[in-house]
This record gives C-alpha cells, structure tokens and sequence, in this order.
C-alpha cells in the first residue's frame, strides 16, 4: 500500500470523527470521500483486527492506528531552509502543525534576515546547522531554496544529519542512499485538472 | 490508472529524452526511476504501440502521447486567486509554466494591491473575475487564499465558467457536480518522510 493512500484516509477518518461518526464501512467510506472502494477493501483489510463484522471500523482505533503507521503519534522538530515567499508561506502553513510537524528553526543566507524572528523561531545562517540540528533534534527537513542552492543545501542538511528532506525546488538533486528525499512538484497536481478538461473536451 | 502515474513516467521520459536515451524497457524505467516494476509493466502495456518488442518504448513517443492524454499539448490559462506569501511564490513557480501552464490572471481583494502588476500581469479585484475569465479564456484557477474566504471565492470561479479548481487552502469546501476541485495538502508529503523515520526507529 503506498504511504500516500494511508495519508489519505487518516484524513477521511478524522473528518468522520470531528461528525461524530463511529464505525465505517470500506463501501462507505469510499462512496464518502469518492475513493476507489475495490482499493478501499484492499487495503483496510490489512487492518481487519479494527473492523467489526458486518459493520466496518471503528473510525478511532483504526485512525490513531494509521497514525501510529505514519509517525504522526509524535511530535517532529523540521529545519525550514529558505525564508523567501515560499519558505514564508510555507512557515505558516496551518496544516504541518496540526499533524505534529513543528518548524523549531528557520535558516536563510540572507544576512538583513538574522535579526529578525518569525513567531519566536530565530531565522539563522547555514552555518548554524550542524549545532541547531544537534540542539533541537531536528529529522526533518523543508527546502525552500532557489533552484541553484537546493544541491548544496541538501548536503549539508544531511552532513548535520537531517536525513529526511521535503524539497520544492525543482531541478535534479542528487542524495547518497541513506538519505530520503521528496521532491514536490506542484504542477502534477494542476495535471490531475488539464487531464479532466482534456478528457471533457474531447 | 492513476492520473498521478501519467505524470511520473511523463517527468520520466523527459528526463531520459533529455539525457539523450532513445528507448526504454518497463523494468529499466522502473529501475532508474525507483518505481515499482509489476506496476510500470502494467501499466504501460496500455500503450504497446509506443513498444518495440525485445527492446521497450520509444522515449519521445510514449512522452508526447502521455502530454497528449494530460492535456499537456496546449497552452492553458490559468487564475491565480489571492496574492500574499503563498500565491506569490506560486506566482513565481516555474514549474507550472514548464508544464503549459501560464498564470495570465491574478485576483486578490486587497486594493492597495491593484495598482501593482507583477511580471506583466494585473492583479484585479475579485468582482472583475466573470469579465476577465470570459476575455482571457481562463479554464483553471489557483486558490491561494485564507481558509475563510475559499468557499466563496471557489463559488464565485465556478459562477464564472472556471470549473477546475486548484485549492491550497486547509479546510473542507462544497462544490457542484460539474466542478473539479482538487484540494492540495502539503502535510501528506511530509508524512511520506515522518512514515520513513517511524520505521526506521521502530
């Protein structure tokens, strides 16, 4: 089952929890959130120890379950690399932080940057990483860089030992095996829409 | 087949095109690219007359036929609504342009933002949205404002014929059946990672 698909239905199952609902069907909750239900029942099944038979899942357990899966029964100290607008949007995305990612440094090259402090997170020059990364136990890491620094950031993002990177710069980036790096490209999902009206169109 | 996997393999084979590789096997594109091989096999049977047998698929073939089928073999217009940090940054994205889309309109309603263009491109008040989707064509919008403005300004692109909607903000909005919204979440990507790091000290 891939990581995405579970991401997904940890957040179908916290929408049913905040309407009060108590127990699911695959069938259901697939026709609710317009999910692929043969997929559904695959996959849950694999969670069968959380179904009730003939009524579904308990939507609580089986929640906090997918949860504990993805290492959100934590809270995660991330690096954002990049105070731009992207960087600074992406500081004040509301979402990290309701799923336990909390942002506990910031780091810029920018030095008219340094005295300056965003909701009480310092903002910090690299070469204050491998001592912050140490100091907060920071694991997870946001880049938020022009395209021409990310390769360099990145390495040193994992020297400092931060060794699991979200990166939305684009361009290719090359990492040694033991480090995990996403790329997010923001244009698949306006794919997702052109296919829609390509398709409605033809 | 998922709508996502067309824009994988599609970044694939622009970049072994780039590289100068003429054809590939499923299991090589699997390989290069980490994905899973059953599934690429699978998958891009669906477009044997792209194969050559023995030796695998034409690189720049099956990459404009996968274009064709996301609409990618066009030019869209594209509304940016709301122009703060975020849609700034989107704004700027090259990411989207690469990909055929050209952000030809921005909409914010903060007025000491109108007498402003950015890159060419006037920022405009809400309320010019029906006019302006009509002169310029506009077919997919990016959403970009705070969470209490998205369902009315979701609302006020559907009314104007924009029925492909792109939404970064949090939170659960209704829409009509004939309106695709997708809803972007940035937090499902860094649970990719924090899925990885919990496993890895389980």
């Amino acid at each position: 089952m891939t990581v995405r698909r579970l991401s997904v239905y940890t957040r179908c199952l916290l929408l049913l929890e905040e309407d009060g609902v108590k127990t699911i069907s695959s069938q259901e909750l697939a026709d609710r959130f317009s999910l692929n239900s043969a997929q559904v029942r695959k996959d849950l099944a694999y969670f069968g120890e959380f179904g009730v038979r003939g009524i579904g899942y308990y939507v609580s357990g089986l929640k906090a379950e997918l949860q504990r899966i993805l290492g959100l029964d934590r809270e995660w100290q991330v690096a954002l690399v990049g105070f731009g607008n992207l960087g600074s949007a992406l500081f004040h995305y509301k979402g990290f932080a309701r799923q336990g990612f909390r942002i506990s440094a910031v780091f810029d090259d920018d030095p008219t940057k340094w005295d300056k402090a965003v909701d009480g997170v310092a903002i910090l020059p690299l070469r204050d990483l491998p001592r912050e990364a140490k100091a907060r136990n920071l694991q997870l890491a946001i880049v938020a860089v022009p395209a021409e620094s990310a390769q360099s950031v990145i390495e040193a993002l994992a020297a400092s030992g931060i060794k699991a990177i979200l990166n939305f710069a684009p361009g290719r980036i090359k990492v040694s095996k033991d480090t995990r790096l996403k790329n997010v490209d923001l244009s698949i999902e306006l794919e997702a829409l052109s296919f829609y009206l390509a398709q409605a169109t033809r």
